[in-house]
C-alpha cells in the first residue's frame, strides 16, 4: 500500500465520518453518501486481484485501513470491507468466467456484494440450512430464507449457502445477482449497534441462475474459507472503536478539572490508559499477524487448494475472539471514565460501546470459535500453538 | 411489608410495564401515567414514615419493591424510589413543620422530590460545588447551576447543596418549594440508558426561601447522608436488571434448537447460568444486608445523629459497587447469549445493558467509592470489615 | 456467641498461630500442638448441640470463628471445623444411641471426625463410588478405596459413603469407628496449601460395624446434606484469608517509601485495596447470609426431613462459589503488591494464594457447582433468586 | 536458526528437564548440571554476537527458544536467556576492548553475567539508586547493597547500575567482574516460583575496576534499554509454561472419565481449553512482534543511538505486561481443571502457577509499566497505537 492510500483513508475520516454520528446511525433507507465519497479516494473494494482491475491489496493492508475507518464509524467500515467475504469465494473458487462477469464490475464501480449463509435455525449450527439449490436442466433454483445478510439491498450480486435438493448432505455456494427475480428483501434490521451499515432478511423464492453460477466446492467449506478474511477485518474494527475510546479518554481528561489539576494528572487514569494501550497494540499485533497467514496462502499460486485442505485459519478465529474480548474490555473500562456524562448522548461512549459489541457477536459468537478452535486446533497435537 | 404489597407490585409490572420499552424509552416530555397507575397501588414513596401519613417501609423491603419494579424497568424504578435522597434528609434534618409542609403532602399525593447536587465541575468532587446560598433577612436566596438531578421539573420541591455565602468552607442543604420563581429547567439529559426516568440539567437564579427551609447541618455530610438509602436501592436495581437478563436467556434458550435437543440442554449454556443465578444471589444477599444496616440506625430514636456521625455506610458503598459490578459481567455475558439476533431490538438484551450501566455511573463511579471506601474503612483499623 | 468466645478464638489465634506458618505448614506426622491449644479454649466442635455436652454455637457463629482462625492460618481453621460435614449427617440422620456413643465423647474430648465420600473415579461424579456396604447379619462389612478424606488419621469414627451390596442403585453412609480393623491409611496427601491440614488416601478391607451404624436416609442425599454445613465454612475461610492478605498489603504500604511518601498515600494502591475491601464485605455478607439460612433450617424440629427435602442449599453453594472466586481475585491482585519481595519466601503472599486456592476446588470444583445451581435453582422458575 | 536448533532445545528439554522438577526446584547451592548440559548443544548464550564467536541469533529466534525451554522449566529458562540484559547493555555501549574481554569469553565458555539494578529501596522507582561509583585516578570504585540480581554468585561480571559520587543526579552503569574484591553475596533468595533461578542479594564493598569498565551513556538509560531484551525474553517464558499446562490439561482429560466418555468430550472443558489456545496464540504473536521491533533496531549500525534515544521499546512493555496477565488468566483458569488433586503434588499445575506470576512481577510489576507506558506512548499523540 502507498502511503498516499492510508493518508486517503484519513482524510476520509476525517472529512465525512467525524461529527456525522448520528446521521449515520439513523438507519436510513439508502445508504449514506459517504460510500460514493469513499468511492472516489479510489479504495472501494482494494482487496480486488489486479488482473480484475482491482487495486490488489492484501489482508494485512486491509487491517490498517479498516482500522482508520473503523476509527471513524464501525458500521461504515464494515460496509465497506464484508464484501470481501463474498468476493474471496468467487475469486478462489468461481470460474474465469464468473470473476470477469462479476468481479471485475464490482472493481470498476466499487459496488457490493453480499453473503447469505445464515437462517433462523441455523446461526451457529449452519448444517441446519434449509434453503434448497435444485438443478433444473442447466440451471440452478435457489429457494429459503436467510436471516442475516450484510449489503443485500443494494448489492450487485448474492453469494447463497444452499443445501442440495439432489443430496442433502451437500452444500453449494450459488452467485444469485441481486436482480434475479425471486428475491425478495423481507426488511432491514433494527440494530443495536454498527447502524451505519445495512443487514437484511432476505427471502429467495425460486430464483433461477445459470449452472455456471455454482461455486467450486464444498458450500460450508467455501464459507468457511470466505470468512478467513472477513473475521480478521472484524477483529480489526475493534482496533479503531478501541483507539478512538482511548482518545476521546484523552480529551476529555485535559479538560477535566481534578483535584488541583486535570484529570490527565491522575495516577488513577493513567493506569487505566496504559492498561488500554497495552490492549490496543496487542489487537493489533494479532489481527496483522493473522492477515500474513492469510496472504501467504493467498500469494501461493495453490492458494484455492491450501485454502480448501485447511478451512479455517487458526489466526482467524483466535483474533475475532481476542480483538472482540479485549475490545469489550476497553469499551467497559471507557464507559466508566466520563461520570454522569458519559451515560448521555453528549458523549459518543454510548455509541462506541455498542458498535464495538458486534465483534464477539457475528460470524460466530465466542462459544462457537472457541469450540471450533479445540476441535480443529487443540485437539490434534501438531497444530496446537 | 405485607405480602400483598409486594405482590401489588409484581402486578403492576405485569401489567404497566411488560412489553411497554419502546413507549417507556421513548423519552417523552411528560412522566408517562405508569407513575400514576403505580400511585393507585397506594405505594408511591413507600418509605415516608407513618406520622407523616405513609407506609413507612423500610429499607430491606425498598431493596424488595425495587428488584421488582426493576425487574419490568429500571428507569420506571429509579423515578419511583429516588425521592428517598432528598426526603430523607428532611426527614432526619428538617424541622417538624417543614416534614409537616413538604412530606406530608408527598405522602398524601405520592408525588416527586428532586436533590440537586453536582455541577458540571463539581461531579465526583463536590466540595467544588459553586451554587450560592445567602442570607438575606429572613430568607434564603439561591443561586446556581445544578447539572444532573432527577425528577425536578415535576418535583414538588428540591433540595439544594449549595455553598455559603458567608462562609465558603461551608456548604448547607436548602429546600426549594418548585414553584420557588427562578427555577429553571435548562434541559433535559438524552441518556443512554433509564430512558423512563427524567434529569435535567437545572438553573437557581435567585430563588428566595424562608430561613427555616435550610436544613440542619453541614450540607456535604447531609448530602452523604442521604445517598446512604439511594445508593442502596440503585443497587437494587441491578438485581431486578440481572434477573430480567437471566430469564430471558432461560425463554430464548428453551426455543432456540441447538443439536439434537434445545440450547437448554447445553452444558455451556448452564456454566453461564449458573454463574449469572450466583451473581444475583449474592447481589441480593448484600443489598438485604446493606439496607438492614440502614434499617437499624433508622431505628433509633438518635438516628440523625448517629448518621452525622457516621456519613456513609460501608455496606451502601460497597452494594452499589458490587452491584454495578457484577450486573455488567451478567449483562455482558448475556449480550453474548442470543447470537445474531440479540444485537437488534428484536430482544431487550441491548436496552438491559444499558439500563444496567448506570449503576456504575450515578452517584459516585467507582473510582471515587473504591477511594472513600479506603480512607474511611480501610485506613482506620478498626472500621474494617 | 458470647463475646468473649471470639476473643477467646483471637487470642488463640495471635499465640498460637502467628508467625508459625512454617512449622505449621511443615507437614509433620502428627496433628500439631495448636489443635490442643485451641481444645483449651473450650470451643473445640463448637457446633456440637448442647443436649451432647457441645457448646451448640450456630453456624453464623461458625462463620465468625472460622473467618477469624483463617486469618490466622485457613489449614488449621479447615482442621478445626471440617468435622461438621460428618457430625451433621449423625446429628440430623443417627439414632440416639448413635448419637451418644459418638458425638457426645467428641463434645467431651474435642476431638475429630472424618467423612470419607470421594473416589479415585468418583471426585465430582459421586454416583461412581465404587466403596460397598454389604450386610452380613446384624453387621455391615464396608469395602473400598477412598481418594481424599481430611482428619481420617486421628478421627475418633469415620462417615463412610457407601453403594448398597443388595442393591447397586443406593448408597448408604454408615459410620465406622476409626480403630475399626481393616482402616487404613495409604497415604497423607503433600498438598500445594492448607499444610496444617490432614488430607489422607484411606482402603477400608472388610471393615465390620453393627448394622445400626447406617445413617437414616439416601447415602449421597445425606452427603450433600452435610455438604451444606462445610460448604459454608469452606467460603468463610476465604474471608479470613483474603483479611490477611489486606492486612499484609497496608503493613506493606506504610513501610514503603515511595516518590515523596509511602506506598499508603499512592491514590493508585488506594483504588486497589477499596475493591478489595468490597470484596470482603461481601464475602462476608454473604456468607453469614448462608448460615442463617442453614441455621433456620437446624431451629426446625422437622430439620432432618426439611433437608432431606432440599439436599443442597443454595446459598451455601452460591458462598462457596463467590467466596472461592472473589478470593482468588483478592490474592491475585495481592500478590502483584509486594513488588519483588512478594516473590520470595520473605512474605507470606505465596502462602496464602495458595491456601484460598482450595476453597473453589474442595468439596466441588465451580463447574461442578454452577452445573447444580442450574439445575436445581434455575431450571424451576419459582427456586430462582 | 536452523531447525537443528530449535530441535536440540526441543531435545534438551525432554531429556533434561522432564521429570525432575523436584530436583530442579530444590534451590540447590550450585546450579544444576543442566546448564552443562544445555552448553553442549552449543547454544549457550545464543544471542552474543558473530563476531565476538556467539551465534548471532536475533531475539525473533530467542522468543522461540525460550518458549520452548519454558515448556520444560522457566526457572531454567530464565537462568539461560537472563545475561542478555547485561550483555546487551556491554555490547551496546561497551568499549571494543571490553567486548572483547568480557563478551568473547561468555560466548566460548557458555558462561553467565549478571545485571544489579534494584536496591532495597530502590525496586520500581531506581532513580533513588543509593549504590555509589566513585572516580579515583583511573580507577572507579563501587560500594553500595543490591537487593534482587540474578546469576551473580556464578557470573563472569556483574553490570552494576550506581550513583555517581561526583554528580548525585547522574547513575552509571560498570562492569564489575565477579572475582573483584569487594563482591559479597549475602544470601541467595528463598523464591516462590522459578526456583531452578538462583536470585542473589549482593554486597559491593569497595570494588576497584579500571575507568574503562563503565559502559558509555546514563546508567538508567542504558538499563531501560538492556530490559528491553529481557522483558520480552521474559513475556515468552509464560508461552512455555501457559503450553505446558494446556497440555497437562490434555493428558488429564484424555485420562479423566466423565459421564459416559472422557473429561475431553465434554463442551465446558472443550470452551475453557479453547480460550487457552487462543491466549496461548495471541501471547506468540506479540512476542515474535516485540522481537522484530528489537531485531530492527539492533539491525541498524546505529543501534546505540536509536536505542539511546528510544529507551524503553513500546512492544517490550505490552508483551511482558500482557504475556504476564495472559498466563495468569491461564494458569488460574488450569489450577480448576485436575479436581481436588491439582491441589497436591502429584500434578504439577501448583509449580507450573508459582512459575508463571513471575511474569507480572519482575523487571517492573504492571503499575509500573502501565504508568510507564501512559507517559511514554499515549501522552505523545504521534507514539499512541
Amino acid at each position: 500500500m502507498k502511503p498516499e492510500d492510508l493518508k486517503a483513508v484519513r482524510t476520509f475520516v476525517k472529512e465525512c465520518l467525524d461529527g456525522r454520528h448520528t446521521e449515520l446511525d439513523a438507519l436510513d433507507d439508502k445508504p449514506s453518501d459517504v460510500y460514493e465519497r469513499f468511492r472516489e479516494t479510489g479504495l472501494a473494494n482494494w482487496w480486488l486481484p489486479r488482473e480484475l482491475g482491482g487495486r490488489g491489496l492484501g489482508l494485512e493492508d486491509s487491517v490498517e485501513i479498516v482500522n482508520e475507518i473503523s476509527y471513524g464509524d464501525a458500521g461504515v467500515a464494515f460496509t465497506l470491507f464484508i464484501s470481501v467475504l463474498g468476493t474471496s469465494i468467487v475469486q478462489l473458487y468461481g470460474s474465469e468466467e464468473l470473476k470477469a462477469r462479476h468481479l471485475a464490475p464490482m472493481a470498476a464501480r466499487g459496488s457490493f456484494c453480499a453473503t447469505l449463509g445464515s437462517e433462523r435455525a441455523a446461526g451457529s449450527e449452519l448444517a441446519k440450512i434449509d434453503t434448497v439449490v435444485a438443478a433444473d436442466g442447466d440451471e440452478l433454483v435457489v429457494t429459503g430464507e436467510k436471516f442475516f445478510s450484510t449489503n443485500t439491498d443494494f448489492a450487485d450480486f448474492l453469494v447463497v449457502i444452499a443445501r442440495s435438493a439432489e443430496d442433502p448432505e451437500a452444500y453449494h455456494a450459488v452467485l444469485v445477482p441481486r436482480d434475479t427475480p425471486g428475491v425478495e428483501v423481507v426488511q432491514r434490521w433494527d440494530v443495536i449497534g454498527l447502524r451505519a451499515s445495512h443487514t437484511y432478511q432476505v427471502s429467495l423464492k425460486g430464483c433461477r441462475v445459470p449452472a455456471a453460477n455454482r461455486l467450486d466446492g464444498a458450500g460450508l467449506r467455501l464459507l468457511e474459507i470466505g470468512l478467513n478474511a472477513s473475521r480478521i477485518l472484524i477483529a480489526a474494527t475493534a482496533i479503531g472503536v478501541a483507539r478512538r475510546i482511548r482518545d476521546h479518554c484523552m480529551t476529555y481528561a485535559k479538560g477535566k478539572p481534578f483535584r488541583e489539576g486535570a484529570l490527565l494528572d491522575s495516577p488513577v487514569f493513567a493506569q487505566r490508559l496504559g492498561q488500554m494501550e497495552m490492549q490496543i497494540d496487542v489487537m493489533k499485533s494479532h489481527c496483522l499477524r493473522a492477515a500474513r497467514d492469510y496472504d501467504a496462502i493467498m500469494a501461493d499460486p495453490g492458494a484455492a487448494a491450501l485454502f480448501h485442505r485447511q478451512g479455517t485459519l487458526k489466526s482467524a478465529l483466535t483474533a475475532k475472539m481476542f480483538c472482540g474480548q479485549a475490545g469489550w474490555e476497553v469499551a467497559s473500562a471507557g464507559s466508566e471514565m466520563f461520570g454522569g456524562l458519559g451515560y448521555t448522548h453528549e458523549l459518543p461512549i454510548g455509541k462506541l460501546m455498542r458498535d464495538i459489541r458486534y465483534v464477539s457477536l457475528v460470524e460466530g459468537g465466542d462459544d462457537v470459535l472457541r469450540e471450533l478452535l479445540f476441535s480443529r486446533y487443540v485437539i490434534p497435537v501438531p497444530r496446537r500453538s
